[in-house]
């Protein structure tokens, strides 16, 4: 059967290093007989610049129908100037929305190779294998009313966190899964001594956790997730928690690897009655538009979100586990692009870490 | 003149720490001739087994009154059962509400003799000192609406960030006066990419900024902001920030240094015509509930709030700085309480750290 996969490379180095999957893409069709029907689309300020707007229509109707979408990175100063309304960050969250892509996994993993390249000391960092799971279609992100007005002539900002029963309900359920299929620990991160919201969070999570008996279900305020996560990472298996929570630990846990150019992330919709999800991957990193048409960027991340898609879109474990593997092994090999650059260890282009990768 | 100073020892750790201020008080007292005038109230966990209630009328009109507090810690496995309502976070949150401390300042130091606790690399975080100012009586903590409730049979819960104009200003203001007084460079985080709270924050910073034009001012996305402190924590001067994400990056600053038991902090109101300001002090750890009553927890946090007191409150900034002296001497002479012991130094009681410090 076919794999209908849209590409958004979107801005900044998301093209180049989308060429580079492309290559690995292209490599499978011929050497495992995958058959991969690639759209290509545009969004964030690529589709700004065609058509003033960072998510059309098209490119929405072409995501829907789409097996799996693999994005690059959107934004860059060119529209940072830009009405709230219609920046690039724009198309992103409205794709999320759209898709119903609730489930963000956002894995922050040090590579034996790379461990060197974190601020925290190695014996802190070594072996980590986090998961974070973030709810991303709901919370303070598009909870209404939201905006600036005046009231008795003082203007004021404002915004909504809030959170249903079934939308806590099913991030909690993705992510007792997930706890299943690894180390069987789950901690859910939340701020119930202070907002109630996450009081109900926490209700919501303690119920579905009485259906995965075996998982070890553990609580903690985000303020304190966050000083854990720098003092002893390694306690973590399992993360869940809301949108704006988990935009900002995930990123924490991102930066405590050093190699963000190495990371992927998956969101993912509800299952349909065939247990196909919707689904988008993208790298952790930015746009990086200062590095932008240099042929530097290190694609690794692209090609390890592509290798996420495998898994959890194509059911294709072995093969994401073959690409994982070879992104092992190049870096053994002493291949580092700019950005993971050590001593002693060959620099090299995009280019040509897809191409290594591929011989791999 | 006398110096009317309240005690709220709180729970777990917080009235063995606050016994050795008491001692240090007493010195001054005796020997730099400065009058305090002590009175003692119940705040917490404490007060909730005493009057049913975190923070009783008597105390808060008691803080009211008195030209500045100082605080322990609250809170303890002992009252986590206890309904939203009236934990004893409830009595922090009333406390700093009702006497309007809107600015909560959070210094992030490393000691040089305790570079070694960090679980970051010592070139990372030697020599680290920035200070974040957290806005402490607005934003997600008190916005209204709030609460759970039914909504077409669903369960909501749900909280309101808002923030005015005026509340803005003021914390900006009195992070640029305090850049002004430290290294002229300035960081306001905020996510005003998606959230319209933030985005009238970032606008009022850039308005008061004007009034400032030695401050070098930058503005952050929140998750990047998390990264950048564990990437490269130096970078930072001043932080300015909202109430919510100053709770979680303080924290995740404070952790960076590795000795949470090391960092003070103050709350301080709007000055009134005289230029008093109500405030409050307190350590950044918690009640550490594990090891109370032992003699074995660190006073330093809490005797280092009492020389913010005395600088902050009341303008005594030399002996202040005679307390910070005092207390890197006797860690340099390798005095050190169990949390911040290390190989070849002298572990000593909470007692013992008390009178060290008095004979330095
Ligand atoms: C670009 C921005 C809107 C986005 C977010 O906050 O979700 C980004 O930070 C992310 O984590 O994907
Ligand atoms: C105890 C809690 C309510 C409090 C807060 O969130 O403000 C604490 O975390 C702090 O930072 O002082």
């Amino acid at each position: 059967t076919t794999k209908k996969v849209l590409m958004l490379p979107g801005d900044g180095i998301g093209p180049e290093v989308m060429r580079q999957v492309q290559r690995v893409m292209d490599w499978m069709a011929k050497k495992r007989s995958v058959n991969f029907e690639i759209t290509e689309g545009l969004i964030g300020g690529a589709s700004i610049d065609a058509h003033k707007n960072p998510l059309t229509d098209e490119t929405l109707a072409d995501a829907m129908a789409a097996d799996a979408v693999l994005l690059g990175a959107v934004g860059g100063p060119k529209w940072d100037d830009m009405p709230f309304d219609i920046k690039p960050e724009r198309g992103l969250l409205k794709i999320r929305k759209e898709m119903g892509l609730f489930a963000n996994l956002r894995p922050a993993l040090v590579f034996d190779a790379l461990v060197g390249a974190s601020t925290l000391k190695e014996d802190v960092v070594k072996g980590l294998d986090i998961m974070i799971l973030r709810e991303l279609t709901g919370g303070i992100y598009f909870g209404q009313p939201r905006g600036i007005e005046e009231r008795d002539g003082v203007r004021h900002g404002f915004n909504t966190l809030v959170y249903s029963e079934p939308e806590v309900e099913r991030i909690a359920r993705v992510a007792f899964d997930m706890a299943m299929k690894r180390n069987k620990r789950l901690c859910s991160v939340d701020k119930a001594n202070v907002l109630e919201s996450t009081v109900l969070w926490r209700e919501v999570v303690e119920r579905v956790a009485k259906d995965f008996p075996e998982v070890e279900l553990s609580h903690m305020y985000v303020d304190n997730a966050a000083m854990q996560l720098v003092r002893n990472p390694k306690q973590f298996d399992v993360m869940v928690t809301t949108n704006m929570f988990g935009d900002i630990l995930s990123d924490c846990a991102a930066m405590l690897t050093g190699s963000l150019g190495m990371l992927p992330s998956a969101s993912l919709g509800a299952a349909d009655a065939n247990g196909a999800r919707k689904a988008l991957y993208e790298p952790v990193h930015g746009s990086a538009p200062d590095i932008a048409g240099q042929d530097i960027a290190n694609p690794l991340a692209t090609i390890l979100s592509f290798a996420m898609m495998l898994r959890y879109s194509f059911d294709m474990g072995d093969d994401a586990t073959l690409i994982e593997d070879a992104v092992q092994n190049v870096l053994k090999g002493g291949l580092r692009t700019a950005d993971i650059m050590q001593p002693g260890m060959a620099k090299v282009s995009t280019t040509v870490m897809g191409e290594s990768l591929i011989s791999e």
